[in-house]
């Protein structure tokens, strides 16, 4: 088994188990995984419900080569979120949901009590709408880094303050260029302590679209995503820490067919390049934009 | 067999076959009906092909109620364009399309030789990318109503010249309003002698979105349509010819899944609110939108 | 001495002086009169200060034929709002002013006790930036009218609530209709007992640019405003009260030259079409939209 | 006398004459410059008129540092394209300008007929009208880099082409980092032989607005530009070639009264961050955003 490489045709060959994979979700891999296995040697799993925002916070945790390679996905925390208000129009919700994801980006955040430059990557398009989840955070985000450079932390009254600069590499096919390049780029010039990518992503469930939110310190792993933001953004790739946040935007339109069938539809030729997605997907995606910008701005406390 | 109410839930009890309906396409209908039903009276069907443009043209005419109610549509004219090349970034094909558009829109044009009045109306929600079609082909249309009112056809050295309005009434969520309100009110105080409404539908089919115009002479009808434009927009309601165009943008995700099990997915709960689209619809609206204005203004000789 | 026509040059000619009159705002109107002569009968003005929300509140009231000719405006009530802090980005700052919007909208709402059914219309063109302050607070109002022609107010819980609808007419270059005629055929068709429209407007100093807004008993009157929307929207064309809410956002160019040279600066034909406004006008007009479209929905008690 | 440092005030102390510089077009310095001196050495002009497109084209070139000092701008080529129709929506007019766009651009390009990496960078504030003109521009490029890397020119049937690529950075106020920091980090990631930079410039005059293009070999200097883009991004500071593409959208408010004065305005303090621009600025960027895209994509024919 291997982890799903959306748009990679023929590399899919060795899979062992089609059902198992089409999800950049940590949790559906893992269910997916249960469903057949009796235990699972190697992954921890951790529940907690968070009453003030009506949030399912699960932890897993993928400890050996075994357990990565039975979920196909590497080995790492990966903390999700599940709030059914998340959908939901009214901002007290939402200010609840960002305070919980607040505290578990900090409960990963290496070195929290040291003063850090952080960069913030949102990758994706920011005119294809369920893929433009990333640079929507961005947009709103606060920097610093520049004010910090120019007149100090007393600009902000403050003794210590993270450095927060933000990029949006945009996609390949815009830019001719890997999302990874310009990243590894900025990080050679600017030299941050550690960056924090936003993404959107595939899940398998239709019931997990824009209601998760994903926390894992294992970066971005090739074809992940909705789009096409190819190379690995990991600490391996690019020598600093990457905390990588994502939600589930769409579900490929074969998978869902897949799963109610359940088989794989290979006849199902015309399912190619389609994708499910909610009706409301536009609105929704600028909530859960807002709800992660200010979560990163709690955790980061540039507020 | 009646016509499927989107978002209408109780009223589709007396379906004869679920899997027949879920579709704003005639041609679909007809299609399904075909597949279990030798021959179909009171419907014809013409074909045609445009090789200057790769376009498939079926006009399919129900003509009597009993054809009307084995497709679960009114009677009346609907032709449909079926052409590969709407979703290539090519302005050449454009070109080639939206003539034989609007060669197809004026052979549907009530009185072609007579100076017409005519409002225009774009239906969706333009912040909702698979129900913009509307709003964007108005954006763009050629109106001259207000010219012509004030300065006469010889602002444009013309002797003979309909006169263009166009109006996006916009969605009742946004607007407390039926846009069969709005426009009955517009049409009241500016007495259009032709009402063109252009809006996004629902296809059975993936292979038929973004590359399939329909122009029908019917109007538009309850629970047509992406999203949730109520009231009847037809010559009976309006007291003026209506001509309806279409383009299929998205396919229920339980019609998907339906088709390819062969049955309702009754159980499928998780698929409400779900629908398939394409990973470039974004794009591919924008491109649309574009060969149906020219076509509309070819068609209406205002270019 | 009229008022100015913008958009209709040789309308000019028996202007007393030009000076006095570029402006949409009769604060502006008064003060420029008030420079040369002594005293003025059949106006009367208030001034108040909003501490919370540190407002200066001025209402001027042209109560006399003699008042509506010296200032160049029709007699009714002009109730303006000038903020500084409207254009600081800290939504505490905007809630404390929307209030305070709320209160002196309340105050000229005719019939205030009584359950009404209320349209907002949004004008000018969401496309120029300038223009859009109309179309952008629109969007965002909570319109209820559907709900409760449908459910009643029990959906709400409510045992008194105004029914609010909106509407954006869009502009006459894009429709081939006069905003008027849109607003009067919508109006014929959905009764209302009260319009309120929203308008970007024009202002004779830069020091009022996105941090006034002007609230008017008297509707809005051929050629005010930012565009070209002609046709007077008023209670007298529309046989229902209306009321009108502006924002100053950009000064003719010539008059700011002619102001700075205390001469019409005659000479200065490439100024023609030219508009002097601030450099984050995109942002601001963001702003002010979302303290509008709550001092509205405050005022009409439907949040 | 010395280049006008926008939003520097205090470094503004030593220019000989305020009238001459408060331009980005080196044309305008020019003029601005022999209104009072007999001659100017180091500096020569050339002229042309191309028919076809209406386009009237000056040839700047400062050959010693006494014409850089007079001028106050950097030695070196101005190309300074003037085509009043470039406002105008036909899109006949467009083609042509951007021929004329596309010959002057190969005139300046080092290594005409050498195969060579490009990096076009879209300077600016997409969400600032006024500033978006180098995001809208590089939107529309056509980029070919990551194809030519994966498949090889026969991708395209060529046996030479270049390679081309474009990056937003976004400014500084939005990322934390400065534009040149981006650039800088791309350039060292992608290696490419030549660096075009396309920039929203500020006139002195308003009849230049939107429908000027000024080209220059000498790159992009400090505080030049609408918007606040820090640090030089030339040849000097990036180690390749730098190419500048530039249209004036704004004139600054205190010039424009400055000039119609015939002094500086001092006392205008109430001008600060005002600009003055057209009323049809949204609609121009675009037009004038795709007449640029086409011209280079024609001059490095990867059309």
């Amino acid at each position: 088994m291997r982890v799903y490489y959306k748009n990679a045709g023929n590399e899919e060959k060795d899979m062992d188990s089609w059902s198992t994979v089409r999800t950049d979700l940590a949790l559906e891999a893992r269910e997916s995984v249960e469903e057949k296995a009796e235990g699972l040697h190697g992954v921890t799993v951790e529940e907690e419900y968070d009453k003030a925002g009506d949030v399912h916070i699960t932890k897993v945790v993928i400890e050996t080569k075994n357990g990565a390679k039975m979920l196909g996905k590497p080995m790492g925390i990966y903390i999700t979120l599940e709030a059914p208000t998340m959908t939901e129009p009214e901002e007290d919700y939402h200010q609840e949901i960002s305070e919980v994801l607040a505290r578990q980006l900090r409960s990963v955040l290496p070195d929290p009590d040291k003063e850090q430059s952080i960069l913030v990557v949102g990758l994706g398009n920011r005119e294809v709408t369920a893929d433009s989840l990333g640079p929507n955070v961005v947009d709103n985000l606060l920097v610093n880094r520049h004010i910090v450079k120019e007149y100090g932390k007393v600009a902000y009254n403050r003794s210590k303050m993270h450095q927060v600069s933000s990029l949006v590499p945009g996609v390949m096919a815009k830019t001719g260029m890997e999302s990874a390049e310009i990243i590894r780029g900025v990080i050679g010039e600017t030299k941050p302590d550690l960056v924090i990518v936003i993404d959107a992503l595939a899940a398998r469930s239709t019931k997990r679209l824009n209601r998760t939110i994903q926390i894992t310190n294992t970066g971005i792993h090739p074809g992940s995503g909705v789009g096409n933001h190819r190379n690995a953004i990991t600490q391996e790739s690019l020598h600093v820490p990457v905390l990588a946040l994502g939600v589930p935007t769409v579900v490929d339109a074969a998978t869902i067919v897949g799963d109610a069938m359940g088989e794989r539809p290979v006849a199902l030729k015309e399912l190619n390049n389609m994708y499910v997605t909610t009706k409301d997907v536009d609105q929704q995606i600028q909530q859960i934009s807002h709800i992660i910008c200010d979560g990163i701005n709690k955790a980061l406390d540039t507020v």
